[in-house]
């Protein structure tokens, strides 16, 4: 059974400040927190029904995690929180450290993107084409966010992050490699050639695009073709279409 | 001012029973109206904020639509219709007439698509691509669902869809035209070339993919590469990358 005081950490890790605090944060479901516990992200505590405890609970490799069996009207008291299949967990966040591009490597860049569930898509992109670092402007939604976990399905676990201010950020670090930005009046993304050299996929907000401070800092200027009438597409779609165009190749 | 029938018609349409009973489905929103207007079917009814009335409401173009004044207090008293920018229309739905697809023209077809999401999203899809005919199992979640006209953002305006049972629709109707199918366990879409006398891109269901008796009857399964450890992808970004393929050819 949860404690009051487990309920009330738990419930204060949906507010980012709090998950800031206590360096903690949430993963929903049973799919994705057995991705969790195969991960190497510190779990403190999974709350889950008797039968997935009776399951994967007495897991030798997992000695440090506090186990607590609750029925599922306990789950819904947590909220907002989608426990459909009654399963939670807590675990430790990571540092926001410094992530070095390989050359050969791309990494994507997100300006000012705003929806968790969009976030978690574009993790989950990004970790289908072997991506593993997403470079994120400070206004781009928080990824420990308990929606943007849910949404990447597990590609939290495998892709990492880092917040910084994205114009310091290009100026500094990423010297001669290449950044790679979608807009919608730039050269058709069919006859553009990924630079061998690796660099960065840089997608903008979902109503504004890619503000104008790092739009200014981008060489070259990409458009997926349309052949409709749509004014645009979702910034996770645009996302998985550079991703495909890039590993496809010409 | 909205009357208590107006009200509970309205309301009513929220659910697949009684939009098929009144041949009308709901549109909300400032902009998914506007291209409501502007398209060939026919509104009803326009509730809105005396501001988006004055700016639209004389509109000669439409003398049939009864439009109607409200305060955003009266739209969120319709509940789950997420009308933030205090505009919602009522139109009457189309038939739902076979679609034939011509020589060189690509269609969807849809195996048992459940969230509203995610077929409003493929709606947006298409219509950046230019597919207009979407062919979907009577499992497919209703077209005139008011997140799926939602998610389409304006493009179920430009996009019809037809809804019958695959099996029978493809023995009968697609003749030798392809159909090229989205799996796990396919060729690489990479070295996939698309027939240029067209045919369907068939995507399944959201856990199962697509259903064996559909699957049997497909000529080309393909598969979109995969360079890192995602499970999978959302049937929404598979279909955009499906069809950029498509697009983008050899």
């Amino acid at each position: 059974m949860l404690s009051k005081n487990q309920f009330k950490y738990i419930n204060s890790l949906k507010i980012k400040k709090y998950r800031q605090q206590h360096g903690a944060f949430v993963v929903e479901g049973a799919k994705s927190v057995l991705e969790l516990l195969n991960s190497d992200y510190k779990t403190e505590l999974v709350m889950a029904t008797q039968d997935f405890l009776q399951k994967y609970g007495s897991n030798p490799s997992h000695p440090a995690v506090d186990w607590i069996a609750a029925t599922s009207a306990e789950m819904d008291r947590l909220g907002t929180f989608q426990s459909n299949d009654a399963c939670l967990a807590v675990a430790k966040t990571k540092e926001n450290v410094f992530l070095r591009v390989a050359v050969g490597e791309y990494a994507l860049m997100l300006d000012d993107v705003r929806d968790p569930g969009n976030l978690g898509t574009i993790l989950r992109i990004a970790d289908w084409y072997g991506i593993s670092k997403v470079i994120c402007s400070p206004s781009t939604t928080d990824f420990y966010n308990p929606k943007v976990v849910a949404a990447s399905k597990g590609s939290f676990t495998r892709v990492r992050a880092y917040y910084i201010d994205l114009p310091k950020f290009i100026e500094k670090e990423t010297g001669n490699q290449t950044l790679v930005g979608a807009f919608l009046d730039g050269e058709s993304l069919y006859n553009f050639s990924f630079p061998q050299e690796g660099g960065y996929i840089v997608m903008g907000n979902e109503s504004r695009g890619i503000g104008p401070e790092v739009a200014a800092l981008i060489q070259h200027r990409v458009t997926i073709p349309r052949f409709g009438a749509a004014e645009s597409l979702n910034v996770g779609i645009a996302t998985a279409v550079l991703c495909d165009n890039w590993r496809r190749g010409n």
